[in-house]
């Protein structure tokens, strides 16, 4: 007779209390079959979220996080631990409108601290919290833990918050959940030392490895230099055991096997029973438990929907179509196949930028940073100063890790760097974390910048093309949608100039990037509804703005309706309102439409867009509305 | 009969070849003569370039840097190098409007390769150069070399560039300049390692140390075991030898006597007889060779002009009076000795902002981070979280490093944390990396942040006490100015409220910040020659705007200017021109006032707000011609 299941039981984890071993083996196969459940009906973090079930439990029956502190880096691992805190019955919804966020989510759970998504603040924000628990006197004794992929690891900001761990650590724990993956196969020099440190005979239980290292040192002669050729041999052996962890003031216990949870529980006590700031290395499969994601960890991470029988995969659904990154990638290969100065770099974000054809194509000219976005553009800096062409191709949220970065290494010096913001607008299911939307602000306040945003997929190469002709740094930022091409006569595109679409008495719809289709759709339902002739622009140039284009259209029209898929604040229709009054043109009815003052939830891209008053219908509503209200002003 | 002096003879570094070993030493002497020579002249930076003259003649005299490529971190140590590659004679003008810029500047010469100001990025830009020295076949042999302070080691960029060094550093060397401080003395856990390293037997010769650590562990038992108890007692004797370096993948040499030229151009010599990366340990004494600085090098940093007497400073001059500086210290002071949950946090900047005063008073809440500006804003989110109310207290142009981390950490979660961004406008002599002009821009564009400017000192304190009540994240930027304060009767400060302090019925200066005064006095001017009476709005609040207030007055007036000491791109008058259109209302003249679109080189701060045409002369040409200019428009 079967049991009846555990997990719908467990409302938080204080119902793990008390559970045996082997409930708590059962509880993580529930929870795995209800990954796999989840994947079956909708495109979600799979691997991740397969590795750390072990860890999970472990975790909340070893500390008591409604006292401790947990942080889940990065955050797409929060599944297991969503589905114990309370959140089972939702987590049909989650990565749908209204539905449960798929990274962790304070509003959702006091379970979840902070909203994550970006990688590698777990352990300073950690820090933060045993700091202000240390500096209230009844918190003092909680843990703060950190739990951070080996992925992650690399990121700038978790050495600086290791370097100063010592001084609040005493109750901090970083839990190192080392897979061997970013979302795609992890590189350099951390990279390295961990796979060393797992090669660890302590772990790996060779003893024969130890005495072959002191094999290898002469027992003769001065001890001095003995114990220094010892030294040197057992460092190469990896044997070390976490010094440089240990030489950033850590203290460092592992590796251990992540998916023995009493093995982890027994850790864990362990850290708890001394004093921090400590290190728990724990090693992890990705896509553990289930075996086509446990060998295809890259395809699995947030793999399309799939059938299985068991533990196989009978049939997955095919990708959604062209989108504009397949787009970008496309005509980065072919920039690189035409000119042999051009290089492509991009941040752990191989897979998500489909340029794994150009790594196999030009291995010596593709650079995968992992995710260290900062070094990234400082390095690309570098090859552009001594004749290279580099094009940095990040997602324009990630992109903001590299801020000053843009700033002092590319704009001052005036380097031509090209940046290709991916998932420039609304990354839909991620939410507000991933969404892009502050590029057009951040980036066009840099002296030296171009901002490109392209009105549809055919101006992705004609754009590129530019930049890596031009002897500035230039930006081209684009959405996570389908590569849909406007249709009709269309003029090439040429530096600095916009594109007129449409031309009409009635209005003007400026779009300043991707929406343009949907402004054109707006203005031709207008025409059918309503006999409204707008014009509708395509700006391409969001800096320098083609003002000798848009200004006359603008003092023309009874209304100016300026599109983007960003932040309005800052943003396309801000400068678009500062090149009006730097020309003195005083623009009658002006609407800026886009993203305003709140951050944007998940859900698919046509549905925000449609909330936001952006998709057709919203932007015909607005230009309605306002073709009206000059009558209405009279009338007044 | 004494020498001529060489040092005048040195047009470039190919004037060195063939110098013997006295020569160098002697032109060692006279570089630190001229060095001391102009700080009598001029406040510079000081102790550091006194600490680098060796190790500069050593590089130049070791490599050619006119095919290899040198970049100074941080850039305010590169005075030698300037002495000795053409800009002798220049040398005087150095930090003076159009003179020399006291930072790196590729303008001057091709030896100067990027302009640095901010920590951290050379190792990246370094490797990014050797990479595409290594992709263009005949440049492939030219060495890359970072040289960088032990200050900016622990910046993140530094690690993540360690990390992906080993792919493209062939030719890449790294030279850690370590004389124990950043500008104020270093923290954290990369500073122990270092003073671990130092005291390595290797560089101290304690062979007695060695016998200390072996006698430690008895010699009977299992060799296993005992080969892993001296690894232990070895690493806590600092004995691993840059183990935490050769762990990422970076050769380590060192640490070696920083001010032996001899023993430098050896060791540099061997490092490019093998292949990189090798990371040079190179110890040296910040202010060497004038006692007085090498005895206090926090204060002989950026000493104020002295005079001397061989090696005795017998005056120094006062510093200039009380800043904003002054007052937000002050202030800082205050509200943490009037509520104990406030922190505050800076990274490295304790005496730029002067803190000190306040990490001796409160040691528990004072937070030095280090060069880790990410980090910084990361931990206080954790300390926000728990309910503490830290205050981050760092440079506007630095924190900049944080934006990704304002974004996610704070603002997205809307924690109220508190930043104050000193320097928040022109920061004077140190030009374009410096000047922090951008934060209004990439501030306001966060939903749930508040971003104040206070229009003069008095404001800042009360500014602070609204920040430290309200629930969200809020901003406060000011000057690196003189405390002044503007006279008249004046209202109190109110969450979100601007200030109305000249009312006229002839056009409106709206102030965003500090520049208040110059546009009273603009106004006072123009009310004196030309009778016109013109409101002044103190705005305080960027974000929220008070719009009850501006809007009004805007459609009321003939003309508008806003000033603000900020790039005018997605700044506080394009908050302005937003609000009207959001609002319908059609502002007639309008002009924006504040940075256009290009760098602001280094001057003094009154010279470049001349420059720039937001003192109060060039605020009341700007009034004075819209006031005119109605006029001549219905004349056309």
């Amino acid at each position: 007779m079967q049991n009846p299941p555990l997990l719908p039981t467990i409302n938080s984890p204080k119902d793990l209390v008390g559970l045996r071993a082997a409930d708590l083996e059962r509880l993580a196969g529930e929870i795995r079959e209800t990954l796999c459940g989840l994947v079956e009906a909708r495109s979600a973090h799979f691997a991740s979220n397969l590795g750390v079930v072990e860890l999970c439990l472990a975790l909340h029956t070893a500390f008591d996080f409604s006292r401790d502190r947990l942080i889940w880096d990065t955050g797409h691992q929060i599944y297991p631990h969503k589905l114990i805190t309370g959140r089972y019955d939702e987590f049909p919804t989650i990565r749908t409108k209204g539905g449960l966020m798929g990274y962790p989510n304070p509003a959702e759970s006091d379970y979840d601290l902070f909203v994550t998504g970006h990688a590698g603040s777990s352990v300073s924000t950690a820090l933060g919290l045993a700091s202000g628990d240390q500096l209230l006197r009844d918190h003092e004794n909680r843990w703060s833990v950190a739990v951070i992929g080996d992925g992650a690891f690399p990121s700038g900001v978790v050495y600086e918050a290791l370097n100063n761990a010592k001084r609040n650590g005493k109750r901090l724990l970083v839990v190192l959940n080392d897979n061997r993956m970013s979302i795609c196969h992890r590189v350099g020099g951390v990279a390295d030392y961990l796979d060393r440190l797992r090669m660890n005979p302590i772990y790996s239980g060779l003893k024969e490895e130890v005495a072959r290292v002191l094999s290898k040192v002469p027992l003769l002669g001065d001890p001095v230099e003995r114990l220094l050729a010892q030294m040197k041999e057992a460092a190469k052996a990896g044997f070390h055991g976490g010094m440089l962890f240990e030489d950033l003031g850590m203290r460092y216990v592992g590796p251990i096997d992540g998916h023995n949870i009493a093995l982890l529980r027994k850790y864990l006590r362990m850290a708890q029973r001394g004093d921090g700031p400590v290190l728990l290395h724990v090693v992890t499969e990705k896509g553990h438990g289930f075996r086509p994601a446990a060998e295809d960890p890259v395809t699995f991470h947030a793999p399309p929907v799939f059938q299985r029988d068991c533990d196989r995969v009978v049939a997955m659904a095919k990708s959604a179509g062209r989108t504009f990154t397949h787009v970008a990638s496309d005509s980065i290969r072919d920039a690189m196949a035409a000119n042999n100065r051009v290089t492509v770099l991009t941040a752990a974000m191989c897979q998500g930028n489909k340029l794994e054809k150009v790594r196999d194509e030009f291995p010596d000219r593709f650079f995968d940073t992992g995710i260290c976005e900062a070094h990234a553009v400082a390095f690309a800096a570098g090859q552009a100063k001594v004749g290279m062409r580099p094009i940095v191709d990040i997602y324009s949220t990630f992109l903001q890790r590299s801020f000053d970065h843009i700033f002092q290494e590319v704009a001052l010096q005036n380097l031509p760097v090209t940046f290709m913001l991916d998932r420039g607008g609304l990354s839909g299911p991620d939410g507000p974390t991933h969404h892009g939307v502050f590029d057009l602000a951040y980036l066009r306040v840099f002296p030296n910048m171009v901002v490109m945003a392209p009105g549809d997929a055919s101006e992705v190469a004609p754009m590129l093309a530019i930049a890596l002709e031009h002897p500035q740094p230039c930006a081209i930022r684009y959405p996570k949608a389908a590569a849909d091409v406007v249709a009709g006569q269309r003029s090439p595109v040429r530096f600095g100039k916009a594109e007129v679409l449409r031309e009409g008495p009635d209005g003007a719809i400026l779009a300043g990037g991707a929406l343009l289709g949907e402004c054109l759709k707006a203005a031709e339902q207008l025409h059918l509804e309503e006999g409204l002739s707008l014009t509708v622009v395509n700006a391409r140039f969001i800096k320098p703005l083609d003002t000798q284009t848009l200004l006359p259209i603008i003092e023309q029209s009874p209304f100016v309706v300026t599109v983007e898929e960003a932040a309005v604040a800052g943003g396309f229709g801000s400068a678009v309102l500062e090149a009006c009054s730097d020309a003195g043109v005083s623009p009658g009815q002006f609407r800026r439409l886009g993203v305003g003052d709140h951050y944007v939830e998940h859900g698919e891209r046509e549905e925000l867009l449609a909330d936001l008053g952006i998709d057709a219908a919203g932007i015909a509503r607005v230009c309605r509305e306002l073709s009206h209200a000059p009558a209405a002003n009279l009338a007044g």
